[in-house]
């Protein structure tokens, strides 16, 4: 789990990076939105995410990989094929059909929670927790709540996008996680 | 793109068959909802579904694969990254942030819509679209129209799931596309 310092590295990830779009004004005025569909559908630079965020575990007997919904799911689902792990998923509340556990975040304004199915990680199982951007670290904050509550053996928490100005970072580090994003704005 | 007509191939998809449980009144009383869960998050089994889904394409130059939100994400995004091709996504109104297409279809009570990002599928892209479920075939029938618009030539229209009993693929075939689905119900 080496750190991307490599210059033809760089290089690659700064092409990634040009295919992420900036909306403005999404979903409200104000708000740079970082739309990541043109980074997926274009072949190569889907193939390289993959390849990039799973490369670092292979070996590693990752047995799950957790997407949050949805975007999350994306970038987990293509993981854990990749690493020849299972799937589990994090839902808004009322969305999973079985049993569930579930954690609350704040947001600007209230309150949020999501959940998991509480048979979707097994005690002691290796992790991963994917998500596509690290904003404040509070949705992932909550997921390593659930995760934990599971008895998930966390071995990473990984985004492809960190705004870092946010500092959500910190949020998750300073919990004793290592955090990996591949595309830092 | 053989039939699945195989002994030991008809063995195994009834043991990936076997991890999808039952949850009665979900979401709704009187409804048995099929929930993949335990199948995604069962590492031999993901990967199996994802092959057999995606082996049949192969070498037949697909370009982008096509998940509608929120559960055909999961499928579609590790079949890109299996065929080496990119994804798009198609969701409920309100959630692409850059300029969308968008089409209807008919609920039991009502009318709903989804869109799809005006430059996901590019005109003459070779195009597979993807869902968890086929029930009616209406949402994919929606997905359908929005990828046609677009001017993708699609070469397969993949389910997880069939629920047979709702006649959904006669919807499919009719329009002249190819229908597969791993697992029948």
């Amino acid at each position: 789990m080496a750190q991307i310092t490599d210059l033809n590295v760089e290089a690659e990830i700064n092409q990634l990076k040009a295919l992420i779009r900036d909306v403005p004004d999404f979903p409200k005025p104000g708000i740079v939105f970082k739309d990541i569909t043109p980074l997926l559908g274009t072949p190569w630079a889907f193939q390289k995410v993959i390849d990039y965020m799973g490369n670092r575990y292979v070996g590693s007997g990752v047995e799950v990989v957790v997407g949050i919904e949805s975007r999350g799911f994306i970038l987990a689902s293509a993981l854990a094929y990749k690493l020849g792990a299972g799937l589990a998923i994090i839902r808004k509340p009322g969305k999973l059909p079985y049993k569930t556990v579930s954690a609350s975040y704040t947001l600007e304004y209230g309150e949020d929670s999501i959940e998991i199915h509480e048979d979707a990680v097994r005690r002691g199982t290796k992790v991963v927790l994917v998500d596509d951007v690290l904003a404040t670290g509070g949705t992932m904050s909550a997921a390593i709540d659930l995760v934990e509550k599971l008895g998930g053996d966390i071995v990473g928490v990984d985004f492809l996008i960190e705004l870092t100005f946010l500092g959500g970072r910190e949020k998750i580090t300073s919990r004793g996680y290592p955090v990996f994003s591949l595309i830092k704005f």
